[in-house]
């Protein structure tokens, strides 16, 4: 009796531990306030690879690669839809790609936009950054290069941020700060934040407007939906996955808190009218949340827009959801 | 064997049912990205009375009344602290208080500003509702009218829009509209909204701006941070305690998405440019920017501002943390 007791108490320990411990994903449905076309993508299970943690450079290169077909394999149907061309380049020495679409209005003849790609430093090389860029272009009527910055393992920290810079470097050559703009989703949004910082202690003319979706502005642990979002937001799921994997490789040898790789750490003063985009599953709503609040305190034009139910980026995820349509359009 | 094997599994069965369906509260710490202030606040219990159900009339007003006496409590030190007036007076055949700060700024000798307290329709009767008026008018220099708009049980919908309309109507023929602003948190949040849409209805001119703080802007559990953030809003905690009686109590016959109980369901063209708050703790996170993403759709001058870590109304419930001093100075 009293070993039968022992055996249903130790298993009910373990049983809570496991309850009590693991991470419950996803284990909210899609609500009905989010638009029909992203339902299913709210509601889907985890992305597959959220957990993976690849340790030798040549591991990295192998999950790169097999994530970017994923990505490359939407560019024939965004291209034909859109109806853009995408071209490789060089810009300030630094690898990209023009976007340009069949019409241009003439508002936009003499204006550029520059487009850093998502992926938390390491995911999207070469043309698999470039979905967001192809649907900017096709909704705004507008030309849009997207940088292929170099990443870790091979390049990490500053070598993100030198390509932006010389990419920026050399469009104020061609077209007057005040016709560029500069955006980018997640990573993509931390370089454009980083990418301001740097060129304001250079003393160069700053772009018209940013644009930074879900921005990944403090790549240390802290922030409340690191915590609270963790397990509810399907794409990122956890910085305990991959992402603080990639935060570290990235930085390598840097301060998590250098204000170039976590611009929340930076003097925002004086940057360009801001407008930021997050959701309220999102794992960055924080991330998102707190680079608002910081610019407002410093009397920047911000602007923020925080949409329903969706986790990190899920804008990008179609083509024609309201939500997508509205990250495009506002922007 | 047999026996002890199905004792071990129906217990095993009944953990992990425990441990599933519980309302798991307040299970996160405070992140430090929150002001030293409010740090406590966030990491606090859960309010005690969340998940009371009164039931009979005399139950509710019990409750309403032992309630009550921790805001009245806090009234002497805040008068103090913002060494300001309160004066009961009528306005428009509607209760209400005057609340007059020592100096009010040569600007705002012509400017009013009309509040509606907050908690769910049925809390905070009387002078129990003017805490954030008095740290408005204190803050801002301004004289504040705050609205004790009749409530249910005694008087369900539309009994508090009906008031919020007489003391508007009755504010306008004392100043013009372009003097007027209208703010409130939560319910009073709500009210301002509601008040915005029957105003639009009859033609009368609309107040030059408008505050909602956290607004309770869909009285139905539609909305994805009522799932989301049950149990981690450590205020409101869950649609399922007094808050969902309360909405029932207040609709009465009427349907929950009525547009003016759920305004979420209104037609909100026109409105006057509005300025929305909320936490990325909130219970009403979703009602925040489910109201903000309808207005901007509508071409509303809409701006909003999402706190760090905060739950629901938190910037209310300190004198001088820096989330209280931002939402009402930014208001």
């Amino acid at each position: 009796m009293k070993k039968k007791t022992s055996i249903v108490l130790i298993l009910l320990m373990l049983s809570y531990y496991v309850c009590a411990k693991q991470i419950d994903i996803n284990r909210f449905p899609s609500p009905q306030t989010v638009s029909l076309t992203l339902q299913p993508l709210v509601s889907a299970v985890p992305m597959t690879y959220w957990n993976d943690h690849p340790k030798t450079p040549k591991q990295w290169h192998d999950w790169v690669n097999t994530i970017a077909q994923f990505s490359l394999a939407r560019l024939p149907e965004l291209k034909q839809k859109f109806q853009v061309n995408s071209q490789p380049i060089t810009l300030g020495g630094v690898s990209a790609f023009m976007i340009s679409p069949k019409s241009i209005t003439p508002e936009n003849k003499n204006r550029i936009l520059l487009h850093f790609h998502g992926g938390g430093y390491v995911l999207n090389p070469g043309e698999a950054g470039i979905d967001e860029a192809i649907m900017m272009a096709g909704y705004g009527n507008i030309n849009v290069i997207s940088i292929d910055y170099r990443m870790p393992p091979n390049a990490p920290f500053p070598a993100a941020i030198e390509d932006a810079l010389s990419a920026y470097a050399a469009l104020l050559e061609q077209y007057p700060a005040s016709h560029i703009g500069v955006f980018g989703t997640s990573t993509g949004g931390g370089i454009t934040l980083a990418l301001m910082l740097k060129a304001k202690t250079l003393n160069l003319a700053l772009p018209a407007a940013i644009v930074v979706g879900t921005p990944w502005t403090d790549l240390t642990n802290a922030g409340d939906t690191y915590v609270t979002n963790e397990g509810i937001d399907n794409v990122l799921v956890s910085y305990d996955g991959w992402l603080g994997d990639a935060a570290q490789l990235y930085a390598g040898k840097y301060d998590l808190k250098h204000p170039l790789i976590s611009p929340l750490y930076g003097d925002v003063r004086n940057l360009p009218p801001t407008l930021l985009f997050t959701g309220t599953r999102d794992l960055f709503l924080s991330n998102t949340i707190r680079m608002h609040l910081k610019l407002k305190d410093v009397g920047v034009k911000a602007d923020l827009i925080v949409f329903e139910g969706l986790s990190h980026a899920q804008y990008l995820m179609t083509v024609d959801a309201p939500e997508t349509q509205r990250y495009f359009y506002e922007s």
